[in-house]
């Protein structure tokens, strides 16, 4: 069960040039889908399925803003709409591909699967992207063969950086001791913390003394279907031991995450990380990106037995804890999203 | 779903040698079979499954006419009935296996899947095998991932070669513009078409100056489960511009081709192209059959993505064009000997 | 469909160290588990799904006797009961897992699948293993794509010996000549067979000369769920043509195997074979096992073939054969234990 309603992340936007061949293929929200960008470098996203008989679109060839499919050779308009048939004149009615609408944002492919009058680009959530020039991210993508409701669960509870990533992201008890301030927002949730002289994480130890201490700010949104965009900052040990530090700023960077429902089975993440200009030195935000790589195959290896062992009992009892809380939150958000979504299809049809 | 009287081709006769081991084991219309030759050269074709403890015979070892399952010793004769029983003397009874009729012609071997009564050689189609002595076929072969349903709609509408094939086959939009003289045969369909002052196919154009036109004619009997056998006459520009050309003929060519349904969601495919020994050149046969083998690789990416369509929303509408009407009437006719197969069973139970 | 109240093996002692990371993952019965040592040596058996999330506990971590799931870091003791859960005093009720009862013994790893108040150490088959002061034993394993019941057919009619052993334990007829004497056992059946001036089995005709002939005792038991304990004695041709031989002994030997059905489509297969060091001689047992190995390789081609057709298939009519007895009492006795502990479980519920 997928919300369409929201506006998924097909991915990076130099993943789509302007080549010949460059007709992108990609499942989201259990629909298969074929990006391509337009000679005015807009992006057009059609469901990868021929009207005719099913050809795969992706295979087909740009001509102009359209897209030809190579089996009997209908062609589709940006808009969806078939302006030739091969060996006649006329267009047979109905004989056109759904479209989806697409923005470019924050150099993310961001793609509507729900009510196109309802795609409001207001609605896509704030990022930074590799292009921004006030910032240097570095960017990366995985594969992850486990369910997004896992994915959610997973970026809601920080605290399993302290034992699925304690040889990188983690290596201190900080975020099994130190609970969030959270609050929700409309298609998310926000959470905030704030560490004080706590040690570097695992993959920067090497960097400074070993009993180095830091002051350090979290500041994470969280929104559906699933994007993560967490603000991290460093500082020098200031003298407060609640609210914003006093210590003075030595690194501040986001890392923005997008993870996109492929089926029921999969999601497809896109992420980043990085300083800012002002707090960035040689081979940092290389440093970042290549911590959450490390991080991500970790998490790939426990969610991907998780999802094993939920989809052979998907009705198994489960214990509750307090760590939950955000999970909770965030799942239950998604199921009203789910249930209004379901509401609203009924009543159409 | 898959008719029974029918003849479907096991593949090449050279793939069945008298060698020890010589046991080809095939999946034909969604039925496990093995293959072997008596000594006298006489191929025997029995379900491959042993009726004990449904062992695969293909495992076994060939005894004189005989088959003998190697795991618990059972014996069987051509005829499928068991002659042996290790450790007892007497024949249990019912204890056979079923066997198929197999006829070779042509160079294919043929087995009928359905009633043995109503198997009769002279419905196996018409077509020019590599061994007859007034043609130069090479043959070939190749596996789809698909159901056999997209292939005969595919071997019926030749429009796509000039879409899918434009680098092998194709290369110009004759076969868009030219429509088949089409004529429903007792199991299939007969399209001829002509081409006048046309180019070569994409494949061969290196051998001709740039501008080089013939006229060229194609014959092609289409037949079910699924066989087509094309002659391919390629003349010198002649002054008629319908019928039959009155250029010379430099070149008369047959590519024989037998689709078998493996299950729903493979075939295989033997097919062969060369021309014939009067108007042959060296290297002018291998030519040929290297090109279906390039234009059936572009086949099977376009066929595979689309057979995965297909199984995912197998009610999904579709629109009809002009095009497709060889494809629906070889389809209704398929349609009408299963349900005629479907109404025979019913009465048989 | 399997049977719970039995002792299932889980492997070689030696899989299982007291190494950091020495968390071993296996399917029995169906049932995800995960084994590891205690610092005493003893083994704990936990299902491998922790009760918060589902998360697999193989990809946790050791902390003396217990085991901390590392996605959330709850931590279970020995007995399955949750003792930690951070980032909260309280432990929730009902945080606990499955634990399984295990014994070690004859170097293998025994797991109650069952009731663990029926867990009688005493219904553990006989067995000799590889550290047994008095035999040589040597060990090795394979896995087969072939559902448990399917081994058990093997195993409980050796006739097959004769026809896929040919080359390596067979290689005469001697294993359809002569019919085993078959006791039944509470759990299982005995068979025993005497062989006289019969040649040596295929893989040890080359260490005499070509003439040779052995008189050759051969006594199994084989208990459920699957176990195959045969002892093997060779000796010089005796006078009697009936019962024990008055020959004299030359070699004396144990094939110690136990096949533990994964999920309905695969088993694991843990075996030995080695002599007495009375009649041990250098590469003796090593010649034993890797005779073994070879066969369980011609064993695993026909089970796994005869594997998908009975999927296939399931309720095909199947013809019976005298040689069928031993494994139809076999298979008897399981349906009549599948039958038992499914109307206990009714019962229960």
């Amino acid at each position: 069960m997928f919300i369409k309603n929201f506006w998924h992340c097909a991915g990076w936007d130099d993943e789509l040039s302007q080549g010949r061949n460059a007709l992108l293929a990609r499942r989201m929200a259990n629909e298969p889908v074929v990006l391509y960008r337009k000679p005015d470098g807009d992006i057009v996203d059609m469901e990868d399925r021929c009207p005719h008989r099913q050809a795969a679109l992706h295979l087909g060839r740009k001509e102009g803003d359209s897209l030809r499919c190579l089996y009997h050779g209908l062609k589709f308009g940006p808009d969806g709409r078939c302006t030739e048939v091969p060996g006649q004149s006329s267009i047979p009615e109905g004989a056109c591909v759904r479209t989806y609408p697409v923005v470019e944002k924050d150099n993310w492919m961001w793609v509507w699967m729900g009510d196109p009058a309802k795609a409001d680009p207001s609605l896509i959530c704030f990022a930074v992207g590799p292009s921004d020039p006030h910032w240097n991210l570095k960017t990366s993508k995985v594969s992850v063969n486990a369910n997004y409701r896992l994915e959610i669960a997973n970026l809601t509870d920080l605290s399993h950086l302290s034992w699925i990533h304690g040889n990188t992201l983690g290596g201190s008890d900080i975020w099994i001791r130190m609970k969030p301030q959270r609050t929700m927002l409309p298609r998310g949730i926000n959470m905030k913390y704030w560490f004080y002289r706590a040690p570097a994480p695992a993959f920067a130890r090497h960097l400074f003394p070993a009993d180095a201490v830091f002051d350090m700010s979290v500041d994470v949104n969280v929104t559906l279907p699933c994007n993560f965009v967490l603000r991290f900052q460093v500082y020098t040990p200031g003298t407060v031991t609640d609210g914003p530090t006093d210590g003075q700023l030595l690194l501040d960077s986001y890392t923005c995450q997008a993870v996109t429902p492929r089926d029921e089975h999969w999601v497809d993440y896109y992420y980043s990380w990085g300083t800012s200009k002002a707090t960035d030195s040689p081979g940092m935000s290389q440093m970042l990106v290549e911590a959450v790589d490390a991080a991500f195959l970790e998490d790939k290896v426990v969610l991907e037995a998780q999802h094993r062992n939920v989809t052979e009992r998907p009705h198994a009892k489960q214990i509750g804890i307090l760590l939950d809380a955000g999970p909770e939150q965030m799942l239950s958000l998604l199921d009203k999203f789910l249930a209004e979504e379901a509401r609203e299809e009924a009543v159409a049809s």
